[in-house]
């Protein structure tokens, strides 16, 4: 299994524009990624980075300029063992919970992502092809049962949360262990809790 | 071990009233009651409804008046045995991952909610009590923890996700699997699609 981490290098976690500054983003998916890349590394994977721009990490990069999915789709082309993608913003992700995406033995193990997004996904067969446009889950258990694949979904909250908008900070500062969770501390971002669900501040 | 499902059968699932009106906030409410309890019996459990009010269900119902905290408190100051709860609007459960829950054997095994919450607990301790106002599942460790009682997590996106908001219902569609999922088809709720996140419309 040869494991990639898609990371937008160049305007990374635009969405978090109302708590983090460019600089800051750019510092707090940095650190994401290197605790990412510290649990595959946990659960025996030497992950490559798969970047749109050069980025200075503990791991081997392979720059591509193409959009996610065709660099994606590029990957799955070329490489000829199974391989797997696991996205670079799961700020939840621990050894465990990965290692239920790989004990997995589908054709293609999907983890889905809130909002229908896919976070990562084991594809062990050749002519499985990815499109992350929309509700990216629905579209590739269609591209798995065209092709005749067998399919698994692994059920993680850990690995379906996705950090793209302030109020998934708040379940990173609740139950992220890794170095993010200090980021955001170091940063000043405090849970804000009321009466209904809790929110972010700074 | 003894499961209790709190239902309000007042004022059920008001955050869902920019798309539902009122009468069908109960009914949809109700749909995901019965595939909780489906869900539950499947792995074997025996659930009583922990009511607010009288609600025409086919399970036993337990009423109380008295707030969720106060209610669930009251019972897990009555029951000798062991005791989960588990909440109503888990529009995602199945009896798979229930079972993870009650396979934990941890003196107060947890699920968490996004946003903060507890969707779920086991206690076998016999003085652990909840508070479910604020960021409960922070609470609920803290209290367990001050007991002197062992926890354990629970990592699954299906019983972290509960449906409170019209967002909510954009996960039931692409992952539900009971009754609720039929009825917001025949309720004229899709899923609509664009480049980020999905929504629902009507």
């Amino acid at each position: 299994m040869r494991t990639f981490v898609p990371f937008d290098a160049i305007e990374p976690k635009t969405r978090l524009s109302p708590v983090l500054d460019e600089e800051e983003r750019h510092a707090f998916a940095r650190t994401m990624l290197a605790d990412v890349l510290d649990a595959l590394a946990a659960c025996g994977q030497e992950p490559t980075v798969l970047a749109n721009a050069a980025v200075d990490v503990d791991a081997p990069v392979s720059v591509d300029e193409q959009s996610l999915t065709t660099a994606v789709n590029d990957v799955l082309e070329r490489t000829a063992e199974p391989v797997a993608i696991v996205m670079a913003d799961l700020g939840l992700a621990t050894p465990t919970a990965l290692a239920s995406l790989y004990d997995a033995d589908a054709d293609v193990v999907l983890v889905p992502g809130r909002g229908g997004g896919t976070n990562a996904f084991c594809a062990r067969h050749p002519t499985f092809r990815v499109d992350y446009h929309g509700a990216s889950i629905r579209d590739h258990r269609e591209i798995a049962n065209s092709i005749g694949a067998t399919t698994q979904t692994v059920d993680s909250f850990r690995l379906s949360t996705d950090i793209d908008e302030p109020i998934d900070l708040a379940e990173l500062l609740l139950h992220g262990e890794g170095r993010a969770v200090d980021w955001l501390v170091d940063a000043g971002i405090e849970l804000q809790v009321d009466e209904g669900r809790v929110a972010v501040c700074r």
